[in-house]
């Protein structure tokens, strides 16, 4: 490995400059503007797993495309199946980033942009550990296959039916996913749990016009106003959300597992300040920790009604929108927590206002085996190229497809990130640590010997 | 009278054609993108009151101008101050006009456009009644004053002062003012009460950057969430407003008054149906006459926090906003108001949020003397033109200018609007009847006379 790792030191500013580029594309995925630039982004990842000595193939979907790679010659071992997605949020509040979001800037040794670090930075890591292999040693210890989609962050949709549909293609011994962060710099982490997501919009309508607040106002109901009470009946003051059922599914945090969660360095008052806060908040009864990637919550996302520009305007407005999403622990169901949520919210519209809720998106929450031989190898992995042993942590976002991978391929998932945790994930200056980044390719190379064994 | 009356005859289509040029300026003083097209309508309006014979002219004020006009040769007369306003609101949601805001449309006798009822449409007809007057005779029967302004829509700030400083200027024996609607289709009415105003905005904070709702869903405060549950807490289930001390100053209706709005024409369900909903709502205990013009209510006119564009992003925003105005009923003072409920909702705030509170701007409430002599004079002018005994009744909008003429310059004012109640003032498709309209300077006409006796 020593010869594959020194190239890899020689390769640091090639794999930079070629991160760079990836970030430069504004693959947007929720926004029908950006469609040119997911598909000029596959394109480019196509191109660089081609560059790397690995076969590609885009394929079309009713949405954006997925990428797919395959090296597949060494027979007799394993097979690893690489997920990523190249596509990212939007950059919006775009005035509140130091730098534009679409130009990588470095600033002490982080590379800000978005999609640095969810998950551009992420994947990168494995098709440039790939490509070292190859170039050293003209072969990998392995067989590896790329799964590279364009809509994680709206829900991998056409994900799901593709990994159904191409079940043979896509088998693997494991699944091996990079888009999660350490749980402190410097402390390498493997992530256990993942949060599913259950995301709703909801359209309240009072009057069938926007109207003047002075002539109508104390005459009709005023579907922000109803929206605001509603919002306000879905958790108790314990912060406890009051969805009947919703609590059925969840699986009580053990008495080990609280340990475990309590041994982790973590400083709430660093946290807090971090955040800007005076305190903290959340569910009665649980840390921050737990609260943040052991326990479902409820936020929301999104609130808009009326007028909303500089000045005042007498409107009594005629709908109100609130976008509201849940994250779910194991066992919870996303379908079972929309039915759930929307029989819930439906019940609480007075009359005189109407109610239309839409099922946005969901994905399943994900609790990992810790005891597959794989995991023990990227623990290996990440020690060697990090010099200190990896922690084990729940995390609190949501990668629905892990869940999927185990219902169709059967496979189990190894979350080895390399983020930081106060990446800015999906806001204004998002980044990456550039030591994590090379780290990270060193990892991810030594998994490949580490895994084949 | 028959002269002047046959001459306006004559000049319908003129009049038409005069109103549609004024309705053509985007006179939206709350945008400051429209600054010049406010402008710009002040200079057309002036020059429209020189056309008519009146002198006039153009006061700048830190904000958006004031146009004076005057006629005063009627030695021994008594003198009537015409209020009025060129500015209006914004056009917004635009997608939702059926013809565009600022190009005038008539379907079936109704002249479609922004400021057709507010309120370029109404004070245009006392212009149209002193021409008519000049033109026949060479002289009024009594001494006219126009005072017009350009920031009614956003509160007057700049006409308090002025109506102070040119106190001497602005004498005269009653104010004329046409901002309000008939009760009902075909019922002249006059205005004999108007609500006041008292408009905040809230900014509360959570964090102190937009955050991941799944890395930090459950760590922190929710600013829409507290928002909402802030907003929540403003009313009981009653409908009563919970701002300690909101009430104290209430007038309250007298039994006699709430016969005389028993009588009203008004047809609830007809209204219901009208706004599209399936019931009215409001303050327990008053009906919705009673609610929409002679009690105060609270009202959200705008929310905003986190994504509002398409699809999901997962964020835990930083920032909500929200718009609530008061209208107030006398003898609530929207200073003391805005106090009121500043210091309730500052109360309303939890630990790890910040909540700021911006006093927007303000309007007192008005109720008329009826006794006076201008009143019934302007009852005998709008029978003669409408050929129908006018009703007296109170509005539920805020004209805040007329508590000051009484406070400034000791004056009544009399409110002798041409409206339809389903004119959709501050809405898409704001209309004006063209009857009501042609009836109105016919009206304006013969009260010159009847009030000059």
């Amino acid at each position: 490995m020593r010869e594959i790792l020194s190239q890899l030191e020689n390769d640091r500013q090639r794999h930079f400059d070629e991160l760079c580029d990836l970030l430069r594309i504004p693959s947007v995925s929720t926004d029908p503007k950006h469609k040119g630039e997911v598909q000029r982004c596959a394109q480019a990842v196509a191109a660089r797993l081609e560059r790397a000595g690995i076969r590609s193939e885009i394929h079309p979907t009713e949405g954006h495309p997925v990428v797919y790679g395959e090296w597949l010659e060494a027979q007799g071992k394993p097979t690893v199946l690489v997920y990523g997605h190249y596509d990212v949020q939007p950059p919006d509040p775009v005035e509140l980033w130091t730098s534009p979001p679409f130009e990588p800037t470095v600033r002490a040794g982080q590379l800000y942009a978005r999609g640095a670090a969810d998950d551009k930075g992420q994947f990168f890591i494995h098709i440039a550990a790939a490509e070292a292999h190859l170039k050293t040693r003209g072969r990998l210890p392995l067989n590896l296959k790329f799964l590279l989609e364009g809509e994680e962050e709206i829900g991998s949709a056409h994900l799901e039916p593709f990994v159904q549909a191409h079940q043979k293609k896509l088998a693997a011994d494991v699944v091996m996913v990079s888009d999660t962060p350490f749980f402190a710099r410097g402390l390498p982490t493997i992530c256990t749990g993942l949060r599913g997501l259950a995301y709703l919009e909801l359209h309240m309508t009072g009057a069938d016009r926007d109207l003047h607040s002075g002539t109508y106002g104390g005459a009709v109901r005023n579907p922000a106003e109803e929206l605001a009470r509603l919002i306000a009946q879905l958790k108790d003051d314990q912060g406890r959300i009051l969805i009947p059922g919703f609590y059925d599914d969840v699986r009580p945090l053990s008495p080990r597992e609280r340990e475990e969660y309590a041994r982790l360095p973590f400083d709430e008052a660093a946290y807090a300040a971090d955040l800007g806060v005076e305190a903290l908040h959340g569910e009665n009864g649980y840390t921050t920790l737990e609260r943040t990637s052991a326990r479902p919550t409820l936020e929301v996302n999104g609130l808009l009604s009326g007028w909303t520009g500089e000045g005042s305007k007498t409107v009594l407005p005629s709908r109100a929108m609130a976008k509201i999403s849940m994250r779910l622990v194991a066992d919870q169901d996303p379908a079972q927590i929309a039915k759930l949520f929307t029989e819930h919210v439906s019940s609480l519209v007075p009359r005189g206002a109407r109610l239309e809720v839409l099922n946005l998106h969901g994905g399943r929450p994900f609790l990992a085996d810790s005891g597959h031989p794989a995991v023990q190898a990227a623990a290996r992995a990440l020690e060697q190229a990090f010099g200190k042993r990896p922690v084990f942590s729940r995390e609190g976002g949501t990668i629905p497809i892990a869940a999927s991978f185990r219902q169709h391929l059967g496979l189990n998932s190894i979350f080895m990130g390399i983020g930081v945790p106060d990446e800015n994930l999906h806001a204004p200056d998002e980044h990456l640590d550039l030591e994590n980044f090379y780290g990270g390719i060193r990892a991810a190379a030594l998994f490949l010997q580490e895994y084949a064994g």
